[in-house]
């Protein structure tokens, strides 16, 4: 048999990385919870078809495909040509396909503004490199049936105050609208035509600066005038990102003439961000930036989109942005719809480790000859004080047991031999 | 595009289905922790190779493969008659076998006794039917490294605090030993060879009565004299579950001359269960039975076999075994393990629904004309003070909202007009 390492590019989780997985998504479930969104679950597998429809963009390619059961070896070579022939299931790569089926389908059951929380795996057939997974967590929360700039502030309020929560303090949300995106393309001179091409070369901006950006859209063709007049504006002596965040740096990060409404929206959301966040000391009443060049990958967003950034680090923790367009392709209704992703995976990497705030975990040493009934006594009369306890005969080596417990988690121990009374059990700190 | 119904056999949990599954699993974990397990993760998927190692018994045959990536029409033609050649990996059908493999792989930085907690989805292809689902989720804690009856005794006492700790207090440990099985079995005349076939017709004892066995053993072929020396045993005037616990009933309830050894062991972990189980008024101390043609259906149980019975349900809530020649096979060496897994979706649908005992559910219901900032500004108020809180536009008929909220675990409301002052909202509970 093959090797006893996990599949490639997927992880086995060990007692203490477990525990803090655990320890952060009930930090998360809570202050989700506690922002009024209700958490759903849908199967990981879905539908082959649904899966590729076109709404998952490039990580369409990267999805696994379950082989169709019952299918004869004459069956599968008549299907060859065809991959929906021999696939009738897939692993779900993002949570946003099938929450926009499990709205379609649920409907009638939910609120006429539902607010879900969606956390669970997903698979992506991704090339294997650091930080990079085949499996991993996804933390979504999503509004379905509210197209205001409230529905934004909501999401974006929920996620800083989770990340807070999670000791994370100091975070920003870059913020950006599609249609102001497209308005400004469209203000360049570039065809609608040209539109995804341009977007795609400008989601680089971070990585090949603004040389590069013209660089590769005169390289790809784009039309000449349009570059010129993108070039002359990425060359104005100014930031890309506006804070503080506010209708006068909205006006001066886009080219003159930006529609009123789209700015008015952008504006309308910065002000109940400010109305709903702490107004203390040091805390940034508004943290909020405007990024006019934040692209978002995903086809689907229609208006405004935000990325999650924190001093931290310079990539960025979650993001999000509203797709109004989608949940119609399954419902044929339209339906408003926005959505925020925190990075669970990053995060879990930069929250600190704790100890459990909770009850006592005790090591349970005991000598060889206690009797099986007295050693579970023992355990359960400190299980039913409330201590967290696990059972180890006393090695040779104690305190080699001792560091191996402290770094599970334990933060004290006692030593039982035959005999001893239970009551008189002795519990001692670790370390 | 088909359905948009989630694939069949598989199941969506709404808000409240999903709160309620979210509450036992959180009951479950720190019961478990309690008691000195903890918990781990590996990956869904699996090496195909691995789940079709003959372990997983008739699962095995009801598992999902993965279509292997990058196969073009060409090298699938190629492999229609070798499943291994179009799947790598597969969707693992217990989390047994990735255990095993778990600890053939991270052993070195485990506990010596190493007490794991499991808590995942697994995949059958079943046939759909009430109760039985193709995504469904597994309980499991496992002991490795222990082969005491100690380690049995274990598991069945933190089982059981579960059970009790989830409000169904009063569940019965049904036990028995494969050892015992098979000393039985040879000792009526039963051939080494049948075995396998023999148990599988015992197996079925609560459905088929003692005539359809034998009946059943006799159309199988089974040596006549051991058919009749079984018979004679099953009509003895006997109960087949003997309650209480204890070595007289033990011996009574198998044929005359049981190995002591085999005895003695039963015997101990009735010991070190009473030990550990709280001594009250009202409370069986030994809350165990004997159960000699108790079979479970997996083939890779050594010894001690348990599974949980509740006076509530006809059928069993969990249960599990010995299975000390499993690891071995994945890391050449052998080592001993005993799990017990809850059944989680059995037990999920007999928790009574509970109101969440922690913080207020507020529905906070608002006039259209409120401003969006007054409206957060309410809403970030009500999460400062605790509260868990879900902002409403007040409808036509609030009656129906609020009865929907009060469905989803909300216990409380508020109702706000522009120009309120949030430190005057006066919150009224629901119903």
């Amino acid at each position: 048999m093959a090797t006893v390492n996990p599949p490639r590019g997927m992880r086995d989780f060990l007692p203490a990385d477990k525990a803090r997985r655990e320890r952060v998504l009930a930090v998360i479930r809570e202050r989700y919870r506690a922002h009024g969104f209700d958490e759903i679950e849908t199967p990981v597998v879905e539908e082959y078809g649904r899966l590729h429809a076109g709404i998952g963009g490039d990580n369409e390619k990267l999805s696994y495909n379950l082989l169709r059961r019952g299918l004869d070896a004459e069956a599968i070579r008549a299907g060859a040509d065809d991959p929906a022939a021999l696939s009738d299931l897939g692993l779900r790569y993002d949570l946003t396909v099938p929450l926009a089926r499990f709205y379609a389908s649920n409907r009638g059951q939910l609120p006429g503004v539902f607010r879900s929380i969606q956390i669970g795996p997903v698979w992506r057939a991704e090339r294997p490199q650091k930080g990079r997974y085949r499996q991993f967590v996804q933390c979504d929360i999503d509004i379905i049936g509210d197209d205001s700039a409230r529905a934004e502030a909501e999401l974006i309020v929920a996620s800083l105050d989770t990340v807070d929560a999670l000791g994370l303090e100091g975070g920003t949300v870059r913020v950006n609208d599609r249609r102001a995106l497209e308005w400004m393309l469209d203000s360049f001179g570039f065809g609608d035509d040209e539109r995804p091409g341009v977007l795609i070369t400008i989601d680089k901006l971070d990585k090949l600066g603004p040389d590069g950006i013209v660089a590769e859209l005169r390289e790809r063709g784009a039309t000449s005038t349009a570059v010129d007049a993108f070039e002359m504006f990425l060359r104005r002596p100014q930031t890309t990102i506006y804070h503080p965040y506010g209708e006068a740096q909205i006006r001066r990060a886009l080219p003159e003439g930006a529609p009123d409404e789209i700015v008015a929206h952008l504006v309308g959301l910065g002000e109940a961000v400010a109305a709903a966040r702490p107004a203390a000391e040091g805390i940034d009443p508004v943290p909020l930036a405007f990024d006019p060049f934040l692209v978002r990958g995903m086809g689907y967003y229609t208006g405004t989109i935000f990325e999650l950034a924190h001093p931290s680090v310079g990539y960025s923790l979650g993001g999000g942005g509203r797709y109004d367009g989608m949940i119609g392709r399954f419902l044929g209704q339209q339906v408003p719809a926005v959505g925020f992703s925190i990075g669970f995976e990053r995060i879990v990497d930069l929250v600190a480790e704790r100890e459990d705030a909770g009850a006592a975990a005790v090591v349970l040493v005991h000598d060889a000859d206690v009797p099986t009934p007295e050693l579970l006594a023992h355990k359960a009369a400190l299980i039913a004080d409330g201590a967290r306890v696990r059972v180890e005969k006393r090695p040779k080596n104690l305190k080699t047991l001792l560091e191996r417990a402290a770094a599970d988690g334990y933060t004290a121990f006692a030593a039982v031999r035959a005999g001893d009374d239970p009551s008189a059990i002795e519990v001692k700190p670790l370390g």
